[in-house]
């Protein structure tokens, strides 16, 4: 039989230490950690980028088909995701949970194992948090701190008439993963079938346990780029150029025939009868990177294959528009993932 | 009839504009605020202090008897008190909520006049968060950011033998103003008698509208003093004295009759027959400062009326004790509010 052990067992400061007897810390930077009323961090004359997440059960995810460890380590990706779509290094993160009764230490246990997981893969502290009881659900907050060389920073108003639209990875996977979650839930829900997901590995994988793109930021580093705007892609592709474009004070041109596609997104969209360029455009959750860069940094871009240059910024008064593969204009529409309506 | 608009008619970007329409920026060291994937600051050479909260509907605050900018206010406050509490000064907060649709636009920018309000009162920029829809009650997360000259913040596990322990203010009104208004409440729900709170006007006022000890922290600075720990007091008195004792591995003496109570707060415990001396020792939310200093500096606390010298620090051996009025010795136990318990 599963171990189970109640966490009022524990209390609360108990289990604030065993939650993080193992915590390790890697940053030199983090003078103090957990353990006190808050922690102390000192970045040595670069600046403080600072982010923040909420993460509502039945809102955010479903615990019927999330891992707990998965579920662990993606709240804190997601937070870097904006870390990284600063052009920064995420440095610290501190905590929240509200938790009911239903959960054990032992669930709670595999939550942080997951959070463990991502601050090893992103070189995170984890510096404080606040530990509470919840009426229901499962409640997460978490904010990433993070640095930056003094204005070296990308915000997301920078883009300029004629600079090349980029964009990392390929993008629909996390919303197919999520359509077929929810397809299999069903299912399982009327009938008792067990799901079948072996061949979506990449979808699920894209949707339970997405990275953030450290690996883009550091090609920027290494490559003397700076995007001339930049965010993360967490509400689908046309709903985060739109927001650059309006804060930018700029129009778009995006090909229908750039946007990157990951061949098992595709041959899923089709299986659903869905319109993979849709899913792309409108899917949310892929965190992938969006930025605009100056037409000058092409051979830079171009050189890395995980990057692709989807469109270009023209003039505000062209609009923001689509060209398909049949060479037709359409205006470019947000339809992302818009939590309260 | 008062105005109701529906969240939903904002959109999720719509209301995040309409909350921080009016926000106003006071700190130098906020370079890049709301609006963007993450916030920059920039604390020119000092340290960084970072806080969080997680406060829920139905645990930690009751909103039959809360308004809803109070609630605002004291979410705030009670995250600077924790950077207060290091010797710091707060300068920016990110600030997350998750509503669901009982509240209407009208509603969130009462809370919001609170959050201003606050962010007002201590000098503080509201440079981000998250805004998101919840299935079932208010969710509200907030992390607070501070400086600190290097090295200069003060822990919980720095005091020694000998030092004298002081705290700030008064202790236990606000536990007796939650007495109170549950009470009242009940009162309320069985009878649908309004209740009558008008001669609790401080201890409502302990409970619904905290102030964090900004002053305290100006004073030692003004006055030279470094205490040589420091913690806020949330759980009450006898479990942060024991928390500090743990790490700074000393015991205490306490003096019951050193123990500040407001002439208010002592009238209604009495009224209640409740003991004053518990209500001071186990109450939470008091958001007073409790601290250790040298003895050196006992002049200078004393010559301040805001702080009292409770007692003293002792060897670890000596144990944790509570000299009552009557000259007996007991042990010091925690009672404090353990959510989780």
């Amino acid at each position: 039989m599963e171990e189970r052990t109640e966490i009022a067992s524990l209390g609360e400061f108990g289990l604030i230490d065993h939650l993080t007897q193992n915590n390790e810390i890697k940053n030199a930077s983090t003078i103090l950690s957990v353990g006190d009323d808050a922690a102390v961090i000192d970045h040595f004359g670069r600046q403080t980028v600072i982010s923040t997440d909420l993460l509502l059960e039945g809102i955010h995810f479903d615990l019927s088909y999330t891992p707990l460890k998965h579920l662990g380590y993606k709240s804190v990706v997601v937070n870097l995701s904006d870390i990284y779509a600063m052009n920064a290094t995420p440095t610290q993160i501190v905590i929240s949970i509200g938790i009911s009764n239903k959960f054990s230490v032992e669930a709670l246990d595999e939550f942080y194992e997951g959070v463990y997981a991502a601050c090893k893969a992103y070189d995170v502290d984890l510096v404080g948090g606040d530990t509470t009881t919840s009426q229901r659900g499962f409640v997460i907050s978490i904010t990433a701190i993070g640095e930056v060389a003094p204005d070296s920073y990308v915000t997301r108003s920078g883009a300029k008439v004629n600079d090349l639209i980029c964009v990392s990875g390929d993008l629909g996977g996390a919303f197919l993963g999520l359509t077929i979650l929810e397809r299999e839930r069903k299912i399982f829900e009327e009938t008792g079938a067990q799901p079948d997901l072996e061949n979506q590995a990449y979808i699920v994988g894209r949707l339970l346990k997405p990275e953030a793109r450290k690996d883009v930021i550091e090609y920027f580093a290494a490559q003397n780029i700076m995007p001339t705007s930049m965010m993360d892609i967490s509400d689908g592709l046309s709903s985060e150029l739109l927001h650059i474009c309006k804060q930018s004070n700029v129009g778009c041109v995006l090909y229908e025939d750039k946007l990157p596609l990951n061949e098992d997104s595709k041959a899923f969209a089709y299986k659903l009868e869905l319109d993979p360029t849709a899913c792309a455009l409108s899917g949310g959750e892929d965190y992938e990177l969006l930025f605009t860069v100056a037409q000058a940094d092409y051979e830079k871009i171009n050189a890395n294959n995980g990057l692709s240059i989807i469109g270009y910024i023209t003039e505000k008064s062209e609009g923001e528009n689509l060209i398909t593969r049949g060479g037709n204009k359409h205006q470019l529409v947000a339809q992302g993932w818009n939590h309260l309506k």
